[in-house]
């Protein structure tokens, strides 16, 4: 089914480029309408087509936490990227339980499709994601090379910023798949190993048919042990700080990533994994590192032209 | 009366610094307890001390809205300066009409002392930043050197850092007075001549028994013109955006600061007012520039060291 051209809501001047929020329904979120924010560079407002770069935010935020908040832009203008914010779950599906818990539902989509009955006609933020979100960028006629995409994101959006990454890598090069691929991944403060934390195991129960080990498919840490071999395909970066209450808790892991990427033999300048000392999971941290993970990116971004 | 220590109550490591809130009961307020947040170069952490940005924000916003969206730690990081965020109004003080309005009482202190009997007890936003501040930072003993102090702010705080700057510039120089004095100022987007736009209008008829003619002295444009001769004293960075609503609607009045300026013979190098296409009133705009304030307040209070 095509996808309607998205509806735009505002547009907002910045770092000289621009910001615009589009309104469109999503046939994988059940036709429910969803909101994304697109920053584009002056490049992209003089015509030239330009490499895309899409954050997920994480558990209780929305499409402006991150433009607001992330410092973002000033990099992403500086280095001709265009930025991509979309939602974090499907809002107002009227599903018994949506709203209850800040951790589950309503902006806790944990960007996966679920399998369970009650959510499986709209919690498919993995689908809407990596097919419907390109095809609605591509509707909108905007001037992004699509072909050269990258993701990062924050906390829940960290874990579906590497799950995305690595499920699109270790897909068959050879389908013809419409779903996205990216050319390199980073994440703040990531639920690196969802499977074996309180978070993962509250959102894989309840939308997960299978539970935990369904989940296995949507853990960065399960998916990373698959790649031996395939160190210089790699591209990942993650900072963490070790004031962060939640990795305190045991809900990030990053611990766990990293036995998983050196069990893998791949090196750590494939899979770059950082603690620093005394920051926390606050946008305070994330927009302290933005213009590392922005270079990060821009550099990937720019090799592939 | 001294000033009680502020409370801690929040820390969040930054661009290698930190950023704490505090909370305290005002004085000048009427004994409500506010909040502030201040932001700490590393170079302070460290036990230096640091010269200090105050910075003042708009309508409806609070102490987190500049820290959050404003994208001002990074520079002032890099430059090694303080930032201190005070809220735009007294809260609570269950004055009948307080919160009635999003542009008047709560969230509209409009950084002046109110005259009127309902609001003189609590509505003294300009004794609170101009002296009450100060002496509460300096009870928390903070690595700051507060005889190095500039002032910014946005909208209702751009005209705040304006009139504070001015009425502070222009009170007799042999007062030992404990108020601030500021050795630069800029302003995003302020209400530059609020004694002839209707937000002004509002604000002075009901907080000033004198109403708007009072209200003169805090007005920007009205003070700017008791400046004649003193060129090399002034520096006042002021940037708009033609985009901007309340610009178009005549809020904001720019034009009648620059004429004031000429008028006084004031040059644009010390009271530089620039007008950009597109952008508008957001903090999309003050990020874009925020940059340069925190480039052009760096150099003023370098040179004061």
């Amino acid at each position: 089914m095509p996808s309607a051209t998205p509806e735009k809501l505002s547009t907002n001047a910045s770092f000289g480029g621009e910001i615009s929020k589009f309104a469109a329904p999503a046939h994988s979120l059940g036709g429910l309408k969803t909101q994304f924010n697109v920053f584009l560079p002056k490049e992209a407002l003089d015509g030239n087509k330009v490499p895309v770069l899409y954050y997920l935010a994480g558990l209780t935020c929305n499409e402006d936490t991150a433009p607001w908040k992330g410092g973002f832009l000033r990099d992403a203008a500086a280095e001709g990227i265009a930025l991509v914010f979309p939602d974090t779950s499907p809002r107002g599906a009227g599903i018994e339980g949506e709203d209850k818990d800040w951790d589950f539902g309503t902006g806790a989509g944990f960007y996966l499709n679920a399998t369970r009955d009650a959510w499986s006609k709209h919690y498919n933020m993995y689908d809407f994601i990596t097919s419907e979100l390109p095809a609605l960028l591509t509707a909108l006629s905007l001037p992004l090379d699509l072909s050269r995409s990258s993701i990062f994101g924050h906390s829940m959006g960290g874990h579906g910023a590497l799950t995305l990454y690595l499920k699109a890598l270790l897909s068959p090069s050879s389908s013809s798949s419409s779903s996205a691929k990216y050319l390199s991944c980073s994440a703040f403060a990531p639920i690196a190993n969802p499977t074996k934390c309180p978070w993962g195991e509250k959102a894989f129960g309840g939308y997960l048919a299978g539970g935990a080990d369904e989940g296995k498919e949507y853990d960065a840490t399960e998916l990373i042990a698959q790649l031996k071999g395939k160190d210089k395909d790699v591209k990942i970066l993650v900072d963490v700080g070790t004031g962060d209450q939640f990795y305190q808790q045991k809900q990030l892991l990053p611990e766990n990533l990293i036995a998983a990427r050196d069990a893998a033999g791949l090196s750590p300048s494939a899979v770059s994994v950082t603690l620093h000392e005394r920051y926390d999971h606050s946008y305070y941290f994330i927009s302290t590192f933005a213009p590392a993970h922005i270079k990060f990116h821009a550099q990937a971004l720019k090799a592939a032209k």
